[in-house]
């Protein structure tokens, strides 16, 4: 077995152990040139948190270890293929290689909605799950228009 | 105006205030039964954490303040239209309402790349932007046959 895989693996194991009172069956581990720079799993139920997936944990971590927003050239190991968040999360922070496991269908097959999000975000304009409405633009705008004058700052 | 959305624009205009040395030009609010429970912002830059957009963060805030990973019957005031990682935050979270500002486009316009990640997700399985690699699967869907075994605990 790959060795980070194992690592992801062993923090899946660990809401195993616990009867999943903490969250569900998901472990992930970022590796940066052949170092380990964190490991984490699922917290959702014990951390009150529903953004607490493995993945989303294990940038955060490995973000503060690494005392940067910026984790380029980092190497992401999941039990699981992500979920929309956490695969957008992978690409904001500028994670270009992933390792999975089990697949979107694995997930689906066990109760998680992974793919019915995904369905979603093919068709926005058009979904039974979340109702949009814009207001206000007009306001909105103007925070952007601040930026764009002050691009030079990033 | 709308008075939650001004709750969100106030958010916006601390990073805009700052010079966004903080982040991004983004604030949200979440509302519960007209009453407003949590407000933030963007914090990218200074939380070290690319999750941090406003929208996680005041997911994450209100969960907390509520005491639970679902927030159900919560509204969610964002200045622009969510990105994905967002996006899918809120269906995790169980939040059916939102309202928004600004456009995808207008996001592009600034220099984000929503609209980028959003065209990814609908074309997984060819994208120049994140290598996926399948590893190790018949270890890792043990977690997941433990959890299927367990179902009645959620």
């Amino acid at each position: 077995m790959n060795k980070y895989m194992l690592e992801a693996i062993n923090e899946a194991k660990i809401n195993e152990d616990n009867n999943f009172k903490d969250g569900g069956p998901f472990g992930a581990a970022i590796v940066k040139d052949g170092k380990v720079i964190a490991t984490s799993r699922n917290t959702v139920i014990e951390s009150k948190d529903p953004t607490a997936h493995a993945e989303i944990n294990v940038i955060r971590t490995a973000a503060q270890i690494l005392e940067t927003h910026d984790l380029s050239g980092c190497t992401l190991y999941t039990t699981c293929y992500p979920c929309p968040m956490c695969l957008s999360a992978i690409i904001w922070a500028n994670i270009k290689e992933v390792y999975y496991g089990n697949t979107k269908k694995d997930a689906e097959n066990i109760g998680f909605r992974d793919n019915k999000i995904y369905e979603l975000l093919n068709n926005l304009d058009n979904n039974d799950i979340i109702k949009f409405t814009q207001i206000d633009r007009e306001e909105t705008i103007k925070s952007f228009e601040k930026f764009k004058n002050n691009q030079n700052l990033y």
